[in-house]
């Protein structure tokens, strides 16, 4: 237990290290400095900055798929704009719970070492497919108003990608008001017109 | 006019260095051997790494607001819709015309020092008032159906900012297409239901 949250404490001290002056720019005693202890005794937890850079995006990874599952699992079968909005609550909740991890895992993922990078890579994948399948769902029931799911679906995640840039947690808009008008844009992208 | 043609050689290959292994990740010593020539030879042309990100960012920030300018001096007066049509395929141009440099742009600003980094916030945010302002524009016409057009403005250039992820030349997409479907997208986006 006090493994695990001296565990977490170095993530969240890194995160914000990351997110601030970018991965590159930030060493392993920056981060032991944050936490305030000594550079060795940070090696008893972490072998290097990667396996840090890895932890925080493995778990923000984690959250970002689990939260995809339960909001697929309550969102009405059938209905893909409240399947869409229930994914975009979801990506958005995650967010904004750790924006300091989620603008970690958006910009520095490519900072992974190749074997890493390509797990990542698969799981974005894995992630994204889920936004086009509810695109193409859409198209079907006629919902949707899309030409090319795979685009509108790249798109979709681009635009909620854009959050961990400039959301504050004590900015003027709340979180849920972030995730309302997200909704809002992003069922507009998809529904077009004959809304 | 050799000196340009080599400056703008050595910035190609970095663009491309920093944009597949990142800028970090990349050494003077990789761009000189990407360019056949040796280390002490680059140094005539650059004084470090972190001036040829320069030379790459602040070349793209100039494409975009002079794309920018063309765009605005094009679209007619009194017309949103046209206005932000104008504005996103330019700033679609600016990134399918040198997607690498675009990519850098997008991902690696946050690695120039301070000074330089507070410059091309500056810059990022005198352009992003451009499409506020259109936006603006649209909401007092009518023609746009926003609440917040700060948000809005930000939404729509993180989702322009995710084509240098997954565009390529060589791609089943032409770049005139990208264009035709983000202008879509991000009309949709601003109109709303009353389109």
């Amino acid at each position: 237990m006090v493994e695990l949250s001296r565990r977490r404490a170095i993530e969240d001290v890194a995160s914000e290290l990351f997110r601030a002056h970018g991965y590159a720019a930030t060493s392993v005693r920056d981060i032991a400095r944050g936490l305030e202890i000594q550079g060795p005794s940070l090696y008893a937890h972490v072998t290097s900055k990667e396996d840090v850079l890895w932890a925080i995006i493995d778990r923000a990874a984690g959250r970002f798929e689990a939260a995809a599952d339960a909001a697929t699992a309550d969102a009405r079968a059938g209905d893909p704009a409240a399947a869409i909005e229930a994914l975009v609550r979801a990506h958005v909740r995650v967010i904004t719970e750790d924006v300091g991890a989620a603008a970690v895992f958006v910009r520095e993922w490519r900072a992974l070492g190749d074997e890493r990078r390509a797990t990542v890579l698969h799981r974005r994948d894995a992630y994204e497919r889920r936004f086009r399948e509810v695109v193409e769902t859409g198209i079907a029931t006629g919902d949707f108003e899309i030409t090319d799911p795979a685009l509108a679906a790249t798109a979709v995640l681009s635009t909620l990608n854009g959050i961990p840039g400039w959301y504050r947690p004590d900015g003027r808009l709340p979180a849920g008001r972030v995730a309302d008008h997200f909704v809002d844009l992003v069922l507009r992208m998809l529904q077009g017109a004959s809304r």
